[in-house]
């Protein structure tokens, strides 16, 4: 266990008298203990209680080497591991549930009553989560260097002969190369007028002269994620995707700007999305401005309209305003941002200015 | 939707006395409208009810192109999705809810008293998913046949020159070359004493002379599994090797010789265990015998000890079994069968001898 981050949940249980709590998620339980458990559609339960009496529940089938700093509680395939989990818990306390535990487990302890009520206790974890620490924020300044070399290596892969499909399997060798374990997301490349689809899975389309090019990509090094998007030209661009390409980049300036402890998540998207909007484009904006990352690509914390929670440094985010014109053109530019005393730093690199690849 | 699995489960539902269910898991959506939707972190919930009055409730940000048979209830990132949901709902009866349903949207539909009382109604779900039709046992034999290609690809691979991993990141071409999606799960290139672990992740390990390499690999073929696992010696193999090979290769036969309509799962698992039990080794095969496999490499029903269920045609599972001698030597060998009228199909047709490469 990672003292000094249990400790930090420990505090903000205690004052949401909170006194045990389920995590089951294999982020929390990597950011608690620094292993990876991946156990599939089987049980893994890292019990936590202000009390110390901290378990973790595991299937035989995963061996652990060393001391994880918190006792395991072993279990088979033959076992009902909620009934395991039963005898450790206080069943007259409110119960933590880990937002992501699946539903068959939860309803399992809540018919032999392995709680005196059940809550929603991620937010907890979460918002810790959310606040990264030094060594965290060195994960993360590297993870988005090494992605900003991959998305230039991407642009120089730019040609008529790959198709969306092949530039995204080519990008996994550029990340291997570069150190880092895989993808943090499913890479999206987008040709022309799938890009107007900002969920766009890559296809076997090919280029043509005049397509606007979306590169969506982030790698996970050292576990932690990055994540960042270029549009590019090829060969040329249109008006409308030069004026909308100049638009979403200065959306993009706008909300970084914005950023510094003591602002609302809400204003920073209103600063992107109301620059869009005065320019005619409000609508086709059609998503949050960005979202928290770290240990995942989505991590806790929106920056959307609805998200009034405060900015505070040590929080990492993306900033990724786009325009998507249906059945045409689309851009997006994105970066991630790191909160820190009186701003931010922005931890990709790479050029923003409109680009023609010939 | 496709009717004739609806009409499947709508049917256990009213035997269940259940009137409406949650779906969530992106594998029966796809199983009930032949749709993947992957909405991440944001919630998707097919919701059936006996009265017809259907609806898929999808964020936004995923577009769905031509009919899907079923309306479609739409919101945004900035609505809870679970208020949206509970509009639709019958608030006074039971609610059916997926085994895979994240925490934290099942403790909001309780919140706001989205039903009378909450029940997992997965298994129900699961064992129409559990007997193949027509169509499915089709598309298993295929990614079967693709398998066995792929894994005679893998041994005529193998050599000093690749480590684990990079034996493990050529097959995702030798599965896209034979028109496979991706991997079904994660392959398990397992050499030497690594093979000791029945879940080795798979590292930089190179071969050594005598090694045994276990290869449990499986792709996705449109969108149905394939898993199978073979072993292999590297130039020698140990008197040791050889005697637990043998022993799983017959408690392998001794496992397809059992499956037949009207046994139980339990008596298939004996079959073989029982017989490793009898050699000697019974402690060190330490997992079930199989798991069924369709859309999810993983489904529901296990070839265990504990598993009562009666065996019926169409049923596919994996006879797995295996020998783990801890930091010596592992051996496990595994086909697909397919539930027949009076025995079963055997989907693997690659070589079961004991094999030595050179």
């Amino acid at each position: 266990m990672i003292q000094e981050r249990l400790n930090k949940i420990l505090k903000l249980m205690e004052q949401k008298k909170m006194t045990q709590m389920i995590v089951s998620d294999p982020n929390a339980i990597f950011y608690l203990t620094g292993r990876w458990f991946h156990t599939g559609e089987r049980m893994i339960v890292l019990y936590i209680n202000l009390n110390g009496n901290n378990k973790l529940f595991l299937n035989n089938l995963f061996p652990v080497s060393g001391d994880l700093g918190v006792p395991i509680v072993r279990f088979n395939d033959n076992d009902e591991p909620v009934l395991k989990l039963s005898e450790y818990v206080e069943k007259d306390k409110p119960m933590g549930i880990d937002k992501t535990w699946p539903a068959h487990f939860l309803l399992k302890l809540m018919e032999i009553k392995g709680g005196s009520v059940f809550i929603n206790g991620s937010e907890i974890l979460d918002r810790v989560r959310m606040i990264k620490d030094t060594r965290e924020i060195e994960l993360m300044r590297e993870s988005s260097r090494v992605n900003d070399i991959a998305v230039e290596k991407m642009i120089n892969l730019i040609s008529l002969k790959y198709s969306e499909e092949e530039m995204g399997s080519m990008l996994i060798s550029i990340y291997k190369d570069l150190g880092a374990e895989g993808f943090s997301f499913d890479p999206i490349i987008a040709f022309g007028a799938n890009a107007s689809d900002p969920h766009h899975g890559n296809d076997n389309s090919t280029l043509k002269e005049g397509d606007n090019i979306v590169i969506d990509i982030g790698c996970r090094k050292d576990s932690y994620c990055s994540d960042m998007t270029r549009t590019v030209f090829y060969k040329a661009a249109s008006k409308k995707g030069r004026e909308i390409y100049e638009i979403v980049k200065e959306a993009n300036k706008k909300g970084i700007e914005k950023v510094k402890p003591g602002v609302r998540f809400c204003d920073i998207d209103a600063a992107a999305r109301d620059y869009i909007e005065e320019k005619g484009y409000g609508k086709y904006f059609t998503h949050r401005l960005g979202h928290s990352i770290g240990i995942e690509d989505h991590d806790f914390g929106d920056v959307s309209s609805v998200n009034l929670d405060i900015v505070q440094p040590g929080m990492i985010f993306s900033i990724e305003p786009g325009i998507y014109l249906p059945c045409d053109v689309g851009v997006r530019i994105e970066d991630l941002v790191l909160v820190t005393e009186d701003g931010c730093e922005v931890l990709n690199e790479y050029n923003k200015e409109l680009t023609i690849v010939e």
